[in-house]
This record gives structure tokens, sequence and C-alpha cells, in this order.
């Protein structure tokens, strides 16, 4: 509703208008007028009584009529006043301009601004940003003096100054904009509400956004697999900064806002199904191939090309991406050959040779799209004598009418080109400069449906964990002012969320020690178990594998080291263990940024120490994030059965993950948790040790 | 010599001229006339009088001069005996245009035509080529229309297809040329004799090379650290496609010659230190990077921008691509803070802001650049309301005329920026379309340096190794044909090269094996001696960890074993070898291509199996090879002490690779060698097993 007031505003007026050519104030009535705003316009400037042939008005309070969007460009300090009086004239949404709040350090001022507009109810788009167009609406509110053309793409941008950049790239390519939103500082106004704003604009297909930072990771998470789980899936294109510890310490030194590690962003938009840009250039590559193609399956590509290089270029690019060539059938190679010269190649890459004609293109396109075994083309073009690059793009724009599957171009080359590639612009085929990023985009295409193929589960959630005796040991907890869990504590706290655990008993004298150890059919470890000590190996309090005959002996040398090592702590018993079968080691954990809580699974030992062989995902998890978190493993393999280990159960794995997820998501006090080892193998898994600490 | 023919000749014959618009024939000739070839140009077609407003001649015999360069461009089976009569002409190089030979299977006709031109002794460019062009030299000997300004960059193909592109792509760029090559089938001229030739070449500065495969690794690793040790190193860079499996047979089938592995080409191309382009669009990239700036250190960039955005986009693409970011020194942000306005950050990276003007960049640029800290500058713009690009160029410009560091910039979008990247062209300053490719050409810039900064060591050498001994031992198995070395002989060999090995001792007798065992202080291994038996271990030939009081019953027990197992083996002695020590196990071996023999290392056990974890380089090695293969492994973290493992003595793993490379090298005839595992430890290495195989 209100984001209508934003981006379909019947009426705006620009507070901070100003006469002085080159400033903000003037650029922005500049630009509505020119690019033939519709609705009203109304420049607010206690100086001046007209600019740019419209009357000016020294305050907003003179207003004639009433307004949908004020527009600020004022010093940092009277935003919020003019605000309120704004909000007295019918202002819904307030863009605010200015800049001079928390990118600065002023946090006090951004929050003030923060609940003026919340209890006006306003919406609040910046502040320090660039503005906002909308070329279907002839509506350019914003200092960039680009009017792009309308087409489908939705672009929001964390950094204004990028925008323009953006802007005259895209004018460039032809690119045309649904909505263009330069977010600023993103005080109030996040990517979350826009996303779900232009999901439902029929005039967006693609949303595009550049961020240096976002937040709530679960939130996005949750709500774009309930947005996408329609009919309609929008794909989400995002070119995330930051990276880097160099660059996220960039960007919390331009905008004050703090960057997560990267992959726990690269986890969000993995279980988002955002598509990552890596960089300015893929983001166009990605917002043509996507806006200009239907979502769809898509594995085997073939390739049709009059150059050998660039077809093996792109071969190469198809193969390191991710996607197959499409073998062709007899049927459709025997075709080619009908008309294709006899040293042309008709088996994928396709090369209909340096001397190929508009004619010979348009029929071998037409073979392939029409092929059942070809998922998607990639049709590539260098510009030689007999080339005809405009009857290439020619034959493109017929068969698309009457194919729908994915189809990328690269005419390659510049002026040679040139026609060709306006065709292809005028007609909605998707084009790229160069060849190889026509495989990487169609790849990250392919891998956006088989998100939404898969997009379609409820979060783990297991009925009989019982969460009342969790609650009962956090509460015991905090009453005795402890915030670390002794091993016996995080166990049962494990055993109460039905992970499976060792065997185990407590002791309390020689007697329960002789007859709880008659339970185990064979060796035990043998623990100390005392408030007093978080590190029982440390002080001698562990023995392993010790025969049942010698438990009282074993046990006694054990509590006789503790003793030496550590005097005044009080013993509260004996851990008797079952000792664990053979496995491999896994390691799972929770990691807490600012983004949210992430499960963390990997494999144990110098795997995790040397490789940082982890995976991460954010919970609550999904059975496929779960699945995702195993096989994103580097050394995944050996899970399946290496050099003689068996093969582990997948599935008892995936349950371990969905039952911590589970847990830290009912338990938020939960600061640290770490299950390491968890011992994986054919039957099952086992907790050996597990470790939690609240917060 | 000759090359000077192709490239630089004063008369050229077109066999195959032809009055047929839009033929080769034609336009061959019509690019000379129209690009102003000030040599002699001679049409030949028997049927025609004159062409282009030249004479043409029916025959080359009826020439009335003498030729240098014979081009052709008549059927394949025709091409040997014109070149027979051009030669009689005077002709020293011949560029075969047409297509018709190896790439369609025509092997035997390209084998005539390379004896026909070894015999004359003339210079054989192509076949299946798209000619060649020299713009100093005015000369467009090709069937491309471009004629591309001149330049600094020598460009060489393997694709002549993707040549049409390139010059469209640079003329748009603004790249010139010194030398452009279509090198076709090369069936004579290769790329590594026009390296030779463009090193010497002094309008030539940078050489990049399209291929699709090299051929004799060694000996280019060998010309190109010998050419660019010298105070003038050259940089050379190569996209090679071919990269994945796929890419290798689309090869094969478009020219008809097999790609190694992909691995050989990245071992080739780190040794040889040539820059590998990773896409066309990096091509382009590379050349200009390396084109306009000196060779140099450079770790430490700096990078100005008026846009955070992009700021910190190129910031991650810094450190993502392995440089620093400048940290700059007080006196440096002083200076800097001196004229930017406060919410300016004078940390790297630098924002001048949205508002900043020529001026504003021109001294933060003159700063940074003359700053001790800032080692290369990154310049990016976004054309905002105030900004200039044109002057921010001019200024870039000025800069560069009292600074030599490397300087890339980017003005980001298009139409806005098009006046500044005119200027920056004019005046030899690379600029990039988009930002973050700034840092990855930069970084390929430094890394060049880094390589030269090393290529000054001979092959490692070992004097006192015992090659007759080897001889001998081959000669031996040639003898009794056998291809295969028993265990004993294969460490024999390792012996007389000087790999350490653990003590062992053959004995022949019970007798021999009581006085044998003496000589251990520890338990021993033994294992059966038969030249009948290739797998010990699989019939029981093996007992590890045997106690002196034991051997002789532990050996007999073998022995009984193994007649069990394989009753006809000839048993001819017992090997009774040390037990080794603790250690990390290693493997090395060598890999045999159609580059060249690669010498393989990596870590044993599951890092090989599971993670692929091999590096590999071309056989002679040299001390920084060895060393790069050992730090090059994924998991090296493991050999410098993880875990309670302590440190492996690398001196003492470079050592053992070194004696592998000069073993391989002395003994060409080695087909297959595993050392399997080299146990690795703080005092040093030893040999446990290893495997020889001959050809």
């Amino acid at each position: 509703m209100s984001l209508d007031a934003l981006f379909q505003p019947r009426a705006i007026a620009i507070i901070g208008a100003s006469s002085k050519e080159r400033s903000v104030g003037n650029d922005i009535v500049e630009n509505l007028v020119k690019q033939g705003f519709a609705g009203q316009i109304y420049p607010i400037n206690p100086k001046i009584d007209s600019l740019h042939g419209l009357r000016a008005y020294h305050s907003v309070a003179e207003l004639p009529g009433q307004i949908d969007l004020a527009i600020l460009a004022i010093p940092a300090n009277l935003v919020g006043q003019e605000i309120e009086k704004a909000a007295l004239k019918g202002a819904k949404a307030a863009l605010v301009i200015s800049a001079g709040f928390k990118e600065v350090g002023q946090n006090e001022l951004e929050q003030e601004l923060i609940a003026t507009c919340q209890k006006l109810k306003i919406t609040l788009a910046g502040p320090n940003c660039l503005g906002v167009i909308n070329p279907s609406w002839k509506m350019n509110a914003s200092f960039a003096g680009i009017m792009p053309p309308v087409g489908d793409i939705a672009f929001l941008s964390q950094s204004g100054a990028l925008c323009t950049a953006v802007l005259d790239y895209a004018q460039n390519l032809g690119i045309g904009f649904s909505k263009f939103l330069s977010t600023g500082n993103k005080a109030l106004l996040k990517e979350l509400e826009l996303i779900k704003y232009l999901h439902n604009d029929p005039k967006t297909k693609v949303i595009c956004i550049y961020a240096e930072s976002l937040e709530n990771a679960p939130e996005i998470i949750k709500t774009l697999r309930d947005l996408n789980r329609g009919d309609n899936p929008k794909p989400i294109i995002v070119l995330k900064s930051g990276k880097t510890n160099a660059g996220a310490k960039a960007v919390a030194s331009h905008t004050g806002s703090l960057s997560s590690d990267d992959s726990a962003y690269q986890a969000l938009f993995d279980q988002a199904g955002i598509i990552r840009a890596s960089s300015v250039s893929e983001l166009f590559d990605l917002a043509q191939v996507f806006s200009l193609n239907q979502i769809q399956e898509v594995k085997k590509v073939a390739i049709v090309t009059n150059a050998g290089g660039p077809g093996v270029l792109t071969t190469d690019a198809v193969i390191e991406n991710g996607l197959e060539l499409a073998k062709l059938t007899d049927s459709t190679t025997q075709k080619l050959k009908s008309f294709l010269p006899s040293s042309a190649s008709v088996h994928n890459p396709i090369d209909v040779l340096g001397d190929a004609m508009g004619e010979v293109y348009e029929q071998a396109i037409r073979i392939l799209m029409q092929a059942e075994e070809v998922e998607a083309l990639i049709v590539l073009l260098t510009p030689q004598s007999m080339t005809e690059p405009a009857k290439v793009a020619e034959a493109v724009v017929k068969i698309r009418a009457i194919s729908q599957k994915p189809i990328v171009v690269s005419l390659m080359g510049r002026e040679l080109v040139a026609e060709g590639v306006q065709i292809l612009r005028q007609n909605k085929i998707a084009n790229l400069t160069f060849p190889e990023p026509t495989a990487k985009a169609l790849a990250k295409f392919a891998k956006f449906h088989d998100w939404i193929k898969t997009n379609n589960e409820a979060d783990l959630n297991y009925k009989e964990v019982n969460k009342d005796r969790v609650a009962e040991i956090f509460a015991n907890l905090e009453r005795e002012g402890r915030k670390s869990l002794i091993e016996i504590e995080a166990l049962e706290v494990m055993r109460a969320y039905g992970f499976p655990l060792l065997k185990s008993f407590i002791a309390n004298s020689a007697l329960e020690i002789i007859n709880g150890v008659k339970e185990f059919d064979k060796p035990v470890a043998i623990k100390v178990v005392s408030k007093d000590i978080l590190h029982k190996s440390d002080v001698g309090g562990v023995a392993l594998n010790i025969d049942q005959k010698n438990i009282i002996s074993e046990t006694k040398m054990m509590l006789k080291r503790v003793k030496k090592n550590q005097p005044q702590a009080k013993i509260d018993g004996i851990l008797m263990m079952e000792m664990a079968d053979k496995g491999t080691e896994l390691i799972l954990g929770i990691n807490k940024n600012s983004l949210g809580t992430m499960i963390m699974f990997g494999l144990g030992g110098i795997y995790v120490e040397v490789l940082k062989d982890v995976a991460f995902a954010f919970a609550p998890l999904q059975k496929i994030d779960a699945t995702n978190l195993i096989q994103k493993l580097r050394a995944y393999k050996i899970l399946t059965g290496v050099r003689g280990l068996p093969a582990v159960n997948q599935e008892a794995i995936v349950d371990a993950l969905g039952r911590l997820s589970q847990l830290v998501s009912d338990f938020p006090q939960i600061k640290e948790l770490d299950i390491n080892p968890l011992l994986a193998n054919e039957d099952g898994v086992k907790i050996l040790d597990a470790r939690i600490i609240l917060d």
C-alpha cells in the first residue's frame, strides 16, 4: 500500500528543491519534469517561487493539495520535522535523499527518524540515497540523469553511486527496468519488504539487488521459500560485496553496518534460492538471461557456432559450471548432416563452419530447438567474411516464436555484429558480449529451477522431543549461576532431543559400579563427574577401554589422579560409558552471527583442522538443507565408503542435523554447541561428546 | 630471418587470387591493397589479368620479380606444387590459407606439405588459417576486413574464426597490435618459434596467444626461462581452451590434435611464467594491463573511488586474487584528510565521495602514487551529477607522467564516461569496463613479476648419482624381456640415485637370516623376493614388525603361505627391512603425456584418493618447482605440523623430487614410476616402496 506511494505516487513534494544548478534539489525536480512525470510536482523552498516551469512553495503547509510522497534533500537534522509536516498533507512515503545519518556515525539521528516515521505510519526509503525511478510511471525521482527504458527488471541498490553506473551500462546494453530504487541506509525499508512488494508486481519479472549487508536470514529464507512455492517463481539476483574481511571492513566504514562472514551469506543464498552474481558484469548477464527466458529444467545444452575456438571455450564453460553437453541422437545428427557441409561438426558443439550464412544457422537452430535431447541452446557467432549477423539474429527470433527453450546468444565482436545485437534486443533475446559467460549464466538459470523443484518441504520437526526436560536443565544452570553444561548435562539435553547416545550410567559407589558394569557386554570408558571439572582429560579424569574385571582398580587410580591434579574438586560420581564402535568422526555445531543461527557440519579430525571442510545452513533446517550440508563437503566421498571404510548411514546424519536445528530453534539461549565427535557408521550415528554453553 | 619474410615481406604472391566477391582469394588481395601495403602484390590466377587495380599473373612462373611470401588460397591438393614454384621465385615463407588438411583427417597431405617446405627451407604458416596482419607494415594479408591500429601487442590464434571477433572487440576497445597471426594447423610454425621471434621484436611488448594445444612443455619452459631471464622480460598471455574432457574432445574433432589433461597445461604455464587468461574478456584485460604498465613488484594496492559499493567490490577482488590493500601511513592519511571532506574515507579503499570533482581525484591520486606504501593504484569512478570523468582521466594521465607505478582505471558506465575513456586510451592508461577485473588483472600482473624474481635457478642436479648402475639394471630387464622391476630392483635404482631408503638386506639361507638380522636394532619387516611375484602382499609374502627371536619361524610361515598361493614361483631370497619410524605418508610419481613427463607429488592415503590433492610439474625440476609442488597442496599445512604431528623436513622432500626429476630425465624409457609411500618426518624422508615399469 504505502510502497505504492513510493513507486507510483500521484503527487510529490520535493522538500529542499533548489535553483542551484547541479545540486541534488535541482536535479530531482528537473528529472521529474524532463521525464514527463504526469502527477503533481511541488518544489518546496522558502526562498524561491518557481522552478523548472513549476510553481514552488515556501513550505509544505502551503501546498494546495494532498501528496503521496515527500522527497527530502535538506540537512539531516531538519528531515524529521519536515516529514511531520508532510504527513499532515497526506504523505504516505518519505524518500530521504539527505546524508548525515548512521553512515557518518549519527545513529541517534537515524533512530529519531525511524521513530518519527513509525509513529506517523510513513514508509521511509533511505536516508542517504539517490532516489527512485519508475519508467512506466514516467517518474525519475532521483538525481541520476538517465531515464532507463521500461523493462521487467527491478533493481535495488544499497550503493547510490553504483546506480548511476548501472543506469549507464544498462542503457548501453538496452536493458530496461520496472522499478529502480537506491535503498541507502535502509533505516526502515529493507530488501525483504521490497521483495514482497515486487514479487507481487506484475511489471517485474526479475529482482536484482546490490547489497552490502542483509538482516535476519531465517526470515528471508522463509519468505522466499513461501513466495517462490507458487506458480510464478520470481528470480532474485544478488550482488553481495564485503565477501572478504577487508571488504567487510570497508562496508563497515562507509555504511556503519557490520557484515557477517561470507559463508553465512552463501548459506542464506543457497537456502533462499537467491541467485548470486559474482561481479557487476555478471549481474547484467544474469538479469538478461533470467528476464528473457522462461524458468525451466536445464541440464543438457547444445552449442551452435561458426567458429571452433569459441565453441571449445564455451564447451569448457558449460562443463565447468555443472551443465552437460546434450548428446545428440542419430536422428538429430542426420538432420544436421542433410544440409551442412561434410567438414562441419554435427556433434555437439555443432560447428556450422566459418562460411555459414543466415539460412544455415536458421536450419541448425531449428533442428536443435526441436530436438528432445536439447534443453537449452547457446548460439555463438564470429563475424567472418560470409557471416550474416543480422540474418542469424533474425533466425533466432523466428525460432524463438516456436520454442520456449532457453536460448542465449553471443554475437562476438562489436561494430560488425551491432545490427544483429540490436535485432536480438528488440526481440527480447539474451545476447552476451562474450561467449563463456553464456554458459555461466545458463548454469545459474538452471540452478534456480533445481532449487524450485526441491522447494516443497516443511522444517524438520520431531514430535517426541522432551522440551521440558531441557528447560529444566537450563533453569537449573541459571539458578546455580553457571553458563557451561558439564558433559552429563549436555548429554542429557541431547538425550531429551532424541539424539542417539552411547549407553552410559552414573555410579556413586563401588557397589553401583560393580552392578552397573554388568549392563555392558564389552569394555567401557570411565569418566569422572564433577561440576568443578570442565576438562576431564586434563586432570586424568578419563580412562578408556577398561575390562570389567579391572573396573574398580582403574576407577581408584583415576580418582587418585584427579585428587592429585585438582584436590579441591567435588566428585559427583563416575560416568561409565560404552566404548564406541568403529566409524567416521563427524562434527556438528552451531554458529551464531548477525544473520541468524547456522548449523555447522563437517568431518572431524584433520579435515576440519587443515582443510576447513565444513558446511553451514541456517536453522530451521528442512530435509534438503540437511542433505545439502552433507553433500557439500569436499570430502563427501568418504561418507559414501572408500578405502575399506563402509558407507555411513546418511539418514541418521540428517536426523541428527534436524534434531540439532530443532533444539537451537527451541532454545535461543544456547550460545555455543558442539557435538564432537558424532560417530557415524553403516548402522547409524552416536554422540560421543557434546559441549553446550548458554548465553 | 624467414619469419621476417612472413611478417615484413617486400613482395607477396597471392596464389588463388580471385575476382569472385566475398571469396577468400578476393578478400586478401583487396585487404592488402586497401590497407596500403607498400610492397609488391602479385595476384596469381590462370583466368584473370587484373584484380583491384593490380596486374594479375597466370602463374607464379610468370612473375617479373622475386617474392618473399607466397599466400595460398587454392585446393589443398595443389598447395605443395605451387609452393615449389614459389620457391623458385625466392619465396622464403608460405602462408597457407587453404583448409583440407589434418583438420579433416588428411594427415598424409599435411605431412607431404611439411616435407616440401622442409626440403625447400621455407617457413610454413598454417595451413587452414586466416592470414597475417602487420599494422606498422601496413599489411593486412588476411581475409579479415578490419585493419587494427598499430600497437605493441602481438596476437597468435589457433582459431582463425576467433581472429575476426578479436579484431572487432579490439577496435572497440582501442587496442592496437604489433603482429597478428592466425596459426591454423601449425603444421610447422608453432608458438615456440613465434615466441622466440616476437620476444626479439622491439615493436612487441606483450604476446597474446589463443591455443587449443601446445607441444613439448619442457622446451617451452626452458626457452621462456632463458628468454625472460634478461633485462627485458616479455609477458606471454595464453587463453587455452579444451580444459575439460568435453572441451578436449571438441578440440580433437575440429583440429585433429589431442590435448593433454588441463593439469599438464597448468603446470606448463606455472613453470614457464605464462600468464593464463581464463576467458576472451580477460585476455583483453590482461593485454591492456600488461602492455600499458611496467613490470614491477606489486603486492600492496590502493583503491581510490567516488563510490563506496564499487570500492568494496574491488576490495573483495583484490583480496580474493591474492593481493593486499596497502595500509596507508599516518602521513598519507593526513595528507588525504587535508583536502577531503570529513565524511570521506581516508583509509584504503579511499572514498573521495560522490561529489568529488576532477581536482579532488587528482590530489588523491598524486598522494597515493607518491606514497611509498602503495605499489599499485586502482582508480574507480561512477558517473554521478558532479563527476567529471574527462578531468579525472586527465588527472591520471598527468600523474602517470611522474610515476611509473602500475595503474588500472575503471570508469564505470558507457556514454557518460566515453570521453574520459577516450582520453585514457590516447594516453596509454589501462581502463577496464568493469571494476572487479581491475584487481584480477593486476594480480596476474604481479604474479608475473614474482615468477621473474625466482627465475634464476638451474635444474636440480646431483653429481654423485650412479647412472651406470641403473643402466645396467634396465639392460638386464631388457635381456630378460621384462618390463616391470621387482621391488628390490626398483629400490636398487632408487639407491643408485641417492634416495634415502630403509636399511635392508637380502638373505638366501637361514644362516644369512640369523646373521643379517643382528644388524638391526629393532623389529623388522620380511618380504619374499621373486621375479615371479609382483604383488607380494596378495600371496602372503610380507610380514611386518617381526621380533628377532621369531625371525626364522615367521620366515618359514611366510614361505609356506607363498608356496600355497603360488606354488610355481621361484623364490630368489628373503628381503629383511627395517621397520619405518612414524611420519607422514607422501606419494611421488610421474605422469607422461603428450606435453612431456611430469613429476607428481601428493599426500598419501585418503588425501590422494578422495581429495585428489596432488600437484604436477614438468621435469627437469628447478628448486622453485619442487618447492611449489609442495606448497601447492591444499593440505600443505599438514607438512608444517598440525595435530601433534611434527613439521616434516621439506628440504629432504625437495631433494627427493630433484633426484626423481634427474632419474626420469636420464632414463626416458621409464614409463611408470611410483614412490608410495615416501615417509616424511622431522628427520628427513625414507622410501618405503617403489614401483617402476619401463616402456
